[in-house]
This record gives structure tokens, sequence and C-alpha cells, in this order.
């Protein structure tokens, strides 16, 4: 072990109680979509401590809308700071963005929680509370491994960029207004609830509609009109088709595990009004997956053109074609080659720090780090504490020793991917 | 011609233009469900002016839901008027009910109506109107036949029980009430819309609703999960091929050029919540018909039966299977043989009244003749002037020539059926 580095991790143990009485005052700020001013106070007022130059603005509609990554989450964004806080280094160093994003889901059924979900209690070593592995506690040791880095005296050569944004839960409005506001760097980390598995690729996706006809008529005569039913179910079942072939072509290692590498899920059938009536109309709304090294706009294309000539074939869908449509959310598709530089880097210090080989997964859901890989063109890794299965239920909770302990791994890499220029 | 026929075809003719005034105020009372009083008030004064003992009473819920036939179309029946018309015959005759609905289904999108909807305007010779065809054309035709053999001063040997009821739109409370407070007769016409087609057999139905269970997962993953939907095309196709089975069986010639004789209707689908969520609970709803010589009971047990044999056969469904439930409305069926002596005798009236043989149809959906038969054991026959097809559509009209000739057809059968006592 270094003496830098015993350095960070002492510094880390010795404020361990402040960083998690921290996190507890950022999980009592239920900051769900459209509440998010509270928390980022709290989070302003660390930065302006720890001497950060602060940036804080409310991401502009307009501006955004000009961005072809923009998938409006809001009317407006006015009410809900965007934070930024930049550590500019001495200069000759890579630079690097810490993102994590600040708005939680809702807690949904609080009958179905043990305690208040915006507690932060403690019990057993885990902090309980909504936001507390999704991702709250991974922004704190990003924090704790800045202060660590800061108090200790150690000059960086390259530049910190810390991202505090809303939105991620809704598409990504807070890291794409990063992006066009100029903020940028040669890496970037989220801590996502990874349970320290390096996410080096995550699946995009998409939301679709398929919208089908067919003709009303009297039930006692149902064989005068064409059941928008039974057109839906060869829509439903092309599409399964499609995923299949879609599916076939994956051939990389991450997923060689993994049953449905980029599934195409129906999420939602409706159709028909009245059961004495032939149903003549029904949609389905479902969520298509891209894989890491597609575009979302290539994806949509496939889509669109599988519908297309499976209503072609159709006697009854060539002349009335089921209608594509895409709506929503969309969360773009991240990868990051396994032997880059920043993730080699990253897996000699996890080695460091936990003394066993990082395990390194695809994610089967999309991150901001999609918008920083594609609009940004950031090497961008997700590797953070707590676990997954947790997030967006109820008595999430983080494991805090685990939150502490990636800390560490944060703190060396600040100093080993942006270089040391001087220590106190 | 006989004399009889004669003078009955002459008052027919002679009052014609005042049967078509009176259908006018029937039309202009929109006797939609709840609001039938006012209509009902101008059959009373009808009745009353014929010299028939007439009965007035709100239907009782309690009463009703005491009859396996009642099917709740409403909490209460306060308000709405059941009305029946009694002349008692000289004796020594048959005894006859003219049996038709007052009710009338919503008049929909009032922008689609070329007059209003309630107008009753008459143009080439035709009158417009919600319940010109369904069926208050009909109903005047029964009155005026009714009114003909009165004022032409023939006394009948058998009764005429006519009744004005209610509900017929929801089920068939109305007609359900007149039998549970006794009115019963040796035979019955009901003249709903066929174009004096004879509807010797109506198909009856009820409405099923059947629920899938799936497991629920993120779309990312959703192999982790079960989707309903799946599962709900399954029991989809079930149902299709139970209504081969069920068609396969049907060899009443009167269904030879029918296609699906008896049809099960899927008429909607509703499941999933969320686009990115494996859908756990699918719900479908249909109508499913019933043969006029099978009971409600027996089609119910077979649905029940198919489906669970349909899940023992599946490895999801035998543990997870799908829920038969029967809801809202049914319609009972009904079958009078075709050498049936009322049956025999309507032949040669419509012979004798059109110059033609009469077309004998089954029919593909339920009236209250299923009421008439199965409750009060009463050979119903469904024949009137009005053709189907504008029943429940805007625009709706009756020619009012068929109506008047209608009359005559029914004022003959009133004579023939249940005798003549004497004339003046």
């Amino acid at each position: 072990m270094t003496d830098l580095q015993k350095t960070l991790e002492a510094y880390i143990d010795e404020h361990a109680d402040d960083a998690i009485t921290y996190l507890q005052q950022l999980i009592q700020q239920p900051s769900v979509q459209t509440n998010e001013r509270g928390v980022q106070e709290i989070v302003i007022e660390k930065l302006n401590r720890l001497g950060l130059e602060v940036d804080v603005w409310d991401p502009v509609y307009e501006e955004l809308a000009k961005s072809p990554y923009f998938v409006a989450s809001r009317d407006t964004y006015v009410g809900s700071p965007n934070v930024v806080g930049v550590l500019k280094g001495q200069g000759g160093g890579k630079s690097i963005i810490y993102n994590g994003h600040i708005d939680v889901v809702p807690e949904g059924d609080r009958s179905k929680w043990i305690d208040d979900p915006f507690s932060g209690k403690i019990e057993n070593g885990k902090m309980y509370g909504r936001g507390t592995t999704d991702m709250k506690g991974g922004n704190v040791a990003l924090l704790l491994a800045i202060e660590a880095v800061i108090k200790s005296g150690i000059k960086l050569k390259g530049d910190i960029i810390f991202h505090s944004v809303i939105e991620e839960e809704s598409g990504g409005v807070g890291t794409l207004a990063t992006l066009l506001r100029g903020y940028t760097a040669d890496a970037a980390i989220i801590p996502e609830p990874t349970n320290m598995k390096l996410f080096i690729k995550q699946q995009g996706s998409m939301w679709f509609r398929v919208t089908v006809e067919g003709i009303s008529a009297h039930a006692g005569t149902r064989y005068e009109g064409v059941s928008a039913i039974e057109q839906a179910i060869k829509i439903h079942n092309g599409i399964l088709a499609l995923e299949k072939i879609r599916n076939d072509r994956v051939d990389d290692p991450l997923y060689s595990h993994i049953p449905i590498p980029i599934p195409i899920n129906i999420g939602t059938i409706k159709g028909g009004s009245w059961p004495s009536s032939v149903p003549d109309l029904v949609m389905i709304e479902g969520r298509m997956g891209v894989g890491p090294h597609e575009t979302i706009d290539a994806v949509k294309q496939e889509l669109v053109k599988h519908v297309a000539s499976l209503c072609q074939a159709d006697d009854w869908l060539k002349d009335h074609p089921a209608k594509v449509e895409f709506f929503g959310a969309q969360w773009v598709p991240n990868a990051v080659a396994t032997d880059h530089p920043f993730a080699e880097l990253m897996k000699k210090n996890f080695e460091t720090i936990y003394g066993r080989a990082l395990t390194i997964q695809a994610s089967p859901w999309g991150t901001d780090a999609g918008l920083l890989g594609n609009v940004g063109n950031i090497p961008a890794l997700v590797i953070g504490p707590g676990e997954t299965k947790v997030a967006h239920f109820p008595n999430e909770f983080i494991d805090l020793t685990e939150m502490i302990k990636a800390a560490k791994l944060f703190a060396l890499t600040l100093t080993s991917w942006c270089g040391v220029a001087s220590t106190d």
C-alpha cells in the first residue's frame, strides 16, 4: 500500500461517521421529481465547503429540446436545479466526471415500508430509505472520495467535475443538461448500485406503441366483423419473433449467460370497449432493448420495418397496416471497451482496494452513462455500492460499510487517473 | 277475404294517420333507461281509452331478485313503471300476449344524426328517431290491431294481454316482472324489427370474463417474469377452439347459411400497467352465444370446463389457472317448434295479408321471447316491422306503410287465435 493510499483510506475511515450523517440528511429530503431543490441545497453547501466552483441552474426546456437525445419528461424544469462542482487541477492531467443523480423514484405504497421511507434509519450497519441505494449512497461515496483528496492536501493535475443531476429516473435530462452546458471530461464514473461489479456496457431502450384495427360488429354476428384482438395477437407473436432474430445475433461474451440479452417486452394491451361487440381497435405498448453497440434510431427502424413486412404478408393487415409509434422515455445504450485505459485502471484499483478481481458485466437497463458516452463521447463506467434488487422497492437500504469502502476506490481512482501534482 | 278481415283492414287504413301521430308522440318521449315514465303515461292513456284494465307498477328489485332469470341492470326500478293492459275475452278461447318494450337505447353521438334523435320527423313515408324501429313502431302496430278489433265491435273469446315493458335493452327485467306478476297467456308475439320475417328461434347469450396471471419483472430482464399477455393468448385461442367445437355440433337447418350460429366473441382485452414491466394480469371479456335449445347454465359450465382443461394441459396455467366469471347481462335463448299451432297460424295469416310465404329464420340475438318461453312457458314468436340494421344506429327510422300493414297481420291474428265470440 502506498503512502498516498494509506493517507486517503485513513481519512475516509476517520470521517465515515460524518459521511453517514450526511447521507442521512440527503435521504431525509424526499427528492422525487419536481422536489429536488431541498436536497440540492445540501449538496451545494458541501461543494462550497470543499472549495469547488459551484454552478447551479434550472435546465431550460427550450435549450434541451434542440438535442436529438432530449425526451421530455416534464413541461418545465424551473424549480429543479442541476448542480455541478468543479475542482480545477494543476494542469497536465486527465479530467474525470463523477456523476450521480439526486432524484429518487416515489416511495410507492407507504404501508409496505416498515419505517418512514424518508427516515434514513440505521439498523445493523444498513441505512434504510428511498434513495439510499439508488443512488444517494453512491453520491456520498463520490463526495467522500473528493473530500479525502482535498483534505489530505493532495493537488491533482486533472480536473474533477462532480455532477449532481436531476431526472435520471425519467430519462436523463439532468445529465444531458450538464453536457450541453459544456461539462465534459476524459472519463466518468456513475456509482449506480451494481454491488461493486463493473457494468461496462448498458442496455438502452425505448418505448413503442402498436395500434391495430379491426371492424366492429355485433357479437351475435361476429363473422361480419374483424377482431382487432386477433390482429394484435399476430403483431404480438411477430414482435417476439423479431426479439429472437435480434438476440440470435448477439455474440458478445458478456451476454453468454443471459437468456435474452436485448429483450422486447410487451407490457400492456388494451382494446375493445364492449363484451358484445367485435373489438375494432387494440393498442399494445412495450419496451424494446437496444444493444450497447446499437443506436436507438437503427433499432426503431428495425421494429418499424419488421412490423411493416409482417403486415404486408397478411391478408387483413396488408390493407389495414398496424401503426408503430415511439413515445415516452428512452434510455441511450452505452459501451466502454474492456481494454480501454480507464477500464484497465479501474480493474487494477479494484484489486488494490478489494483484494480480488473485478466482476465485469453488462446491465439489462440504461443509466446516464448512455448520454455521457453518446452525447459527450466520454468513456463512462458504472460501478457503485448497493444492490439493484432493492432499488425502487419498499424498505430500500444500503450497507454503509460498502459505501465507505467504495469511497476508497473512488479516491484512489482520482489520484491515479487525474495524476498527482503535489501533496502537502 | 272474409268480411271480418275486410272490416279490420278498413279500420286500420282509416286510422293509419292517427296511429302515425301516436307513434310520433311516443318517439318524442326519450325513454332511455330511468326515463320511461313519460312514454308510459301516453301508453296508459291509450289503454284506458280503449277500455282495457290497466295495471301500472314499478318493478321491485327484491321480488325480481328471487328469480334465477334476474340479472340486475340497475339498483332500483322505482320511477320506471311497467304497464300491462288486459282485455278479458268472453271465454272459451285462447289468450295472447302482445309484448313490446318501451325503453330505447341512448341516441349516442348526436352529431351523427341528421335531425334531432327524438323529433319523429316524417320524410318519404319514413319516420325518423330513436325507437322508431326498435321498437315503438312495432308497439303501435300491436295497439292499432287491438284498437281495430275493439272499435269494430268484435268480441273475442280469449284474453288479450298487452305488455308495455321497460328494460328489454338491459336484459329483460320488465318482461320478467310481468311474468312474475302473473300475466301469462297461451301464445305471444313480440314485434321486434325483423322486417316481417318470423324469428322462430333466438340465440341467447351471456357475458363472461377470464382473468389470467403472470409474474411481473423489469422489461430488461423479462425472462425473470411470466407475461400474462402470453397466457391470455392461449386462453383466447382456446376459447375460439371451443367456439368451433360448439358450432360443429349445430345441425339445425335454420342455421345452415350462418357461418357461426352460436359465436363466442372476445370483445375486450386489458392487461399490464407499464411498458417497462412484464404484465402480471390480463382480463378478457366477451359474449358467449347460447343455442335456442341450450340452457345458459349448461353453456356456462361448458366454458368453465373447457378453460379448466386447457389450463390443466399447460405448464404455467395448471398451477395458475385462469379464473372464469359471468357478469352483467344475459339473454335467455328461445325456440318455438316450426309446426307449433301458433306458428302454423302465423304462416297462414301472413300469406293472407302479404300474399306470399312467411320467411322463417333464427336470430343471432336474444329478445324478451326467451323469458316468455323459459319463465312463462309461452310459445313466443318474434315478428315485426322495421329493419334490425338501423336499430341502435343514428338516423334510425321505420317505414310507416310497413308498420300499418303489420297491424293488419296482428289484428287478424287476434281474431284467429283468440276466437271471435260475437260481432256487433
